[in-house]
């Protein structure tokens, strides 16, 4: 067990340096396990900024790294996006935090705030979406955020988690997706696994469909509560999980037959992953508002395909039924 | 000309029943004339409270009269929505207007608002996507909302608007559909189209795209600054302009030829659609949150199929260039 600080003020001065290192091992390797099993490769787009400080195409010397990768149409893969971002920048006067949330103060009482906040960032996220219905969406993320030089209480944290979205429910796939999570989360500590599971299911939610997004997995926010080189030591551990969590799912799946009607319920299911990224996802809300990277990369989470249609109801025992049985009751599945 | 009241606050008892009048022949018109064109029936729902108040399929004499048409894959549209309602009901304590706005109350601040807010509301509203991309996309909606029995100073409101989302641009589809409301404003004041044309620009607007929905057409919310039967007049001319305004484009363009890539084009187009329904719509956004209506009428103005790709972006000079160009740049069309 490791030990839970009271007043974690303090980081290692070299967090930063080894977070954006694993997190761009970690785009690397995903990217490369994609392509694998794809036989195609990625499109790459990098960006930087321009003397304005407005997002261009293409990259300088400025300390920004930040690259989008795209797959569309290929032999597997109906729509991947991965972003990788670590970059130094300035949130501008009366922009703040509260927890993990920008927010935008009042200026009547933003004293304090009249100039701007230094931070470093840095991410790697990805969504997957596979041709075939068989085969689960998967979303990953894993982040690390430093207000100043990380040395004031509450300046650093941690987020991420990894999260499937089956469009047929396969038990054992979820089984296995959630025991690799965790057994990365035993390694540090027990109780992780656990409390995550559940702010997984909380998260990913959307209310006006009483359905959670999938069959979840872990996600944690603003964490902070231990020292930072445990953390990072956790988070690191996670992002390791994702691999072995999934690409044995899509190993196992990806030509399994499937009807026009599978591809049917799989397009209806790509719409409601639209509406939760649209309406409650906290980073792509946050995204298209600040600015603060381009909404092409905002958007690189967005299914290829997507259907709508009035009061679709599955058939009742059908296996399309089934699948909102187990999205409208969360399981333990470990 | 009409006269301009200075303190509006006493309305035409009767103009909420002719106003729920007036929308459900809009309501029963347009069902028809789409009908007519499509060969196809709609599917029809009606919605009720049960006796927790909670919304149920079917329908009982308790004053709700609230209808869901809907239309996927027919021969000539793709997916058509249309909603009608009118209800006496209540607002939750602390749940009250600023505006248009619904709002929650901090219970902190939330004296004179402990008991329940009595209310009338009708509403019709429709979006019509065809099959041809090179039909275009229409949205219409008229309203009426009532706190009590509508005597008090602001505690009546019309609202509403019709607008056009070409996928192609025609110009002088645009025209016509500007033209048929500029003619409908017109006869109640020279003053209206030219407001209510801006509102609607910058009303369906997407900000991280910067691009506007569509064409636009017309748009007014809170509107209250005239006597009620004036008002009423207004509203009843808009709503029977949307027939004259787009069923003449769908029958000039509905037999056109087209491309997959047209197709292709058109999907990413609803993409954008409902990236504004999910980020900005303000009914639909309230409506999800408040469950005031049930979740499938509100999504029932979703696009039948969207398509999402990264950073696609159309050749210059293409057709699929001159559509972004004028979404980019609103025009004046009359």
């Amino acid at each position: 067990m490791v030990q839970l600080l009271e007043n974690p003020t303090t980081q290692q001065p070299n967090i930063s340096t080894k977070s954006e290192k694993v997190l761009l091992d970690m785009f690397e390797n995903v990217c490369q396990a994609l392509e694998e099993i794809d036989g195609n490769k990625f499109t790459e787009q990098r960006w930087t900024k321009d003397e304005k400080g407005q997002w261009i195409e293409g990259e300088n010397n400025n300390g920004i790294t930040y690259i989008d990768k795209a797959l569309r149409n290929g032999n597997v893969f109906e729509k991947v996006g991965i972003n990788y971002v670590s970059m130094h920048g300035e949130l501008p006067p009366g922009v703040t935090f509260q927890g993990a949330d920008v927010v935008m103060l009042d200026p009547a009482n933003a004293t304090g705030n009249e100039k701007s906040t230094p931070f470093f960032a840095t991410s790697t996220s990805v969504v997957i979406n596979a041709h075939n219905p068989m085969v689960p969406t998967a979303h990953v993320n894993y982040r690390y955020f430093q207000l100043g030089d990380g040395t004031e209480p509450g300046s650093w944290w941690f987020g991420g988690g990894g999260d499937l979205t089956p469009i047929y429910l396969f038990e054992e796939d979820a089984v296995h997706f959630h025991q690799v999570h965790k057994e990365a989360c035993d390694k540090h500590d027990l109780e992780l696994y656990p409390q995550f599971k559940k702010s997984c299911d909380g998260y990913f939610y959307l209310p006006h469909r009483a359905e959670c997004r999938g069959v979840g997995g872990i996600f944690f926010d603003y964490l902070q509560d231990r020292d930072a080189e445990t953390l990072f030591s956790f988070v690191k551990t996670c992002s390791e999980a994702f691999i072995p969590a999934y690409m044995p799912i899509v190993e196992k799946r990806k030509d399994m037959e499937f009807t026009e009607q599978n591809k049917y319920w799989q397009r209806l299911r790509r719409g409601r992953y639209a509406e939760f990224i649209l309406l409650h996802d906290r980073g792509v809300r946050f995204g298209l508002a600040s600015g603060i990277v381009s909404t092409q990369s905002v958007l690189n989470c967005m299914p290829g395909e997507a259907f709508w249609n009035y009061n679709d109801q599955p058939e009742p025992d059908s296996k399309e039924a089934m699948l909102l049985e187990v999205v409208r009751n969360p399981r333990e599945w470990v």
